[in-house]
């Protein structure tokens, strides 16, 4: 049986999601039974389409690549995109679209119409997360669909599935993570005698700094990353907007130059810890020595070090992601709801 | 229900699986629904005793510390462990024995034994399962029954429940790694101007390098490790006497300083790589400069570097680790027999 996705958003994300689904179509029929076809794709600039019977995805992306809109790829949906998703025949819907930060958001709206309505999620938006984890597990376990979100945090690299499938049985006292890959390729940029702009240039160049660079320069995505693991892994209620919060479009580039000659980095510390029975975040720019775990950690890497009650620390490094590894992240949440394992 | 546990072997790793099940004890109840009793411990030097309402763990841990037999604990057990278990009526076998190199071995004897009477294997113990992993995987499979390993390799750090679960749908095609603490801790001593014979001791204090050092030092464990690494995770026939293995009993403490005056390190890497078809590993003493990302894992700590086709580079650590983090491995794959996750 077909596997029908809704797939709202068509960025760099999703886009990289519908070629892995291409090119491993074959590969997953053989070793999951699981026939994925794209039965829909909403976005905000190229116009919304749906082919019940599988849009042609080759020609979706050939389309968006020009820039040119995706309507001759299926009938046009002109309806508000929670009203379409909510009447859509598909089993499965997964959200793309740019982070916000904000509770009300559209893209909550596309989720709980998706939930509501039967249809597993996936997102690899943090910003309804963020704000609503509690009520969008629990709406999803009402409905008896999946809700996954592994791409959320440090792309395709394993977080949340870490937690709740491997590490089960052992609390997470605290953590500590470089979160920002655009942050800390722009650190090592100026590190390496480049400017800020430079820097800059370099994330755009490679896909990342996608929407608004300012996300992720203001320090926002970090933040909203480490309130995400406070939220989901240690049963923490974090806002984003309270949380002390250092982005690096304010950082003096002789702070950079003076941490390398006393044989440090700058680098941007997402952390979340207990106090008591509350739990807190924090986004720092702060140089560290060689002997910190995570002082290697350069370019668009990014790493989480967390502490638990039984193993002492434990450390995770996904060096120099590309688009690829967000695109896994959905995919391989796809085949876990394939799967029956419903959340993370 | 009770889950019964029969567990085989009450060293080091076997006596911090019950400390660690004694303090968890109202937490398994409330949050698994996991009450879980020893009621059979063998052992080769303290005797083997059966209670059928449970072994008093306590008193076990205390007779077993004093070095005594522990057959005022139960009924004394004086069948063959292989038949005992075949007989026993119990839900789960432990196995934590001492590594031996063989094919043939009776700690194989224990897991066909369980396996076969429809009882789930958890083990710590790499032996049986780097020769025998497929026959080991189809018994399990055959008779509906569990059989986790994740205390095999790294300790508590999630290996093969990272593949297995939380990277599905990924496909390795190489990997380095630390994975032996002792050879790494007799190094860093070595480092730091410390003997040979100081580092072994300094092994052997915090309870690593225990019933047999040569197996450390002589390169098998690591090597153990990878043959296994290659056959669970790549699909490989790998046997560890064919594989190049170098310990670092006969290694000069000069190249070690001598390194280290280069900027470098000497550590001991294990790899996994694909040649064609066939799976290959290697265990090899190197020195590795500030850039690799294994030249800061120290000490007991230990690392393992992944490549897939869909995260171009991942890795993993696991910082200081004790015998509380090997335990944890098989309270964790206990807890997941327990739901119903049978393989890893």
């Amino acid at each position: 049986m077909r596997h029908r996705i809704v797939l709202v958003g068509f960025g760099n994300v999703g886009r990289e999601f519908a070629r892995l689904l291409l090119e491993n179509r074959s590969e997953l029929t053989r070793e999951f039974g699981l026939d994925a076809s794209i039965v829909a794709i909403l976005t905000a600039r190229h116009g919304s389409v749906e082919n019940p019977r599988g849009i042609d995805v080759r020609r979706a992306l050939r389309l968006a690549d020009a820039g040119v809109s995706l309507e001759s790829c299926g009938r046009g949906i002109s309806e508000r995109s929670p009203e379409y998703i909510r009447r859509a025949r598909a089993d499965t819907v997964i959200e793309v679209t740019p982070l916000r930060i904000a509770p009300r958001q559209v893209a909550l709206d596309h989720l709980i119409a998706a939930l509501r309505s039967g249809k597993h999620v996936i997102t690899a938006n943090k910003g309804p997360v963020v704000y609503h984890y509690r009520q969008l597990r629990d709406l999803a376990r009402l409905n008896h669909v999946g809700f996954r979100y592994e791409g959320t945090v440090m792309d395709g690299a394993p977080v949340f599935n870490l937690f709740q499938e491997a590490l089960r049985g052992a609390r997470l006292k605290s953590f500590e993570g470089i979160l920002n890959s655009t942050t800390n390729l722009v650190l090592s940029e100026i590190e390496a005698g480049r400017t800020y702009a430079d820097g800059v240039d370099a994330a755009r160049r490679i896909g990342f700094a996608e929407t608004d660079p300012s996300m992720d320069l203001d320090g926002w995505d970090a933040t909203v990353k480490a309130c995400l693991l406070c939220n989901v892994l240690m049963g923490g209620h974090v806002r984003p907007e309270r949380v002390p919060r250092q982005g690096i479009s304010s950082l003096a580039p002789e702070a950079v130059r003076d941490a390398v000659a006393d044989g440090k980095r700058v680098k941007q510390l997402a952390r979340g810890w207990r106090e008591g029975r509350t739990v807190r975040a924090s986004v720092s720019l702060e140089a560290i020595g060689p002997d910190h775990p995570l002082f290697s950690v350069n370019g668009t890497s990014s790493s989480l070090v967390v502490r638990t009650n039984m193993l002492k620390e434990f450390q995770i490094v996904e060096r120099d992601p590309g688009l690829r590894q967000t695109a896994f992240a959905v995919y391989s949440d796809l085949i876990a709801i394939h799967e029956g394992r419903l959340s993370p």
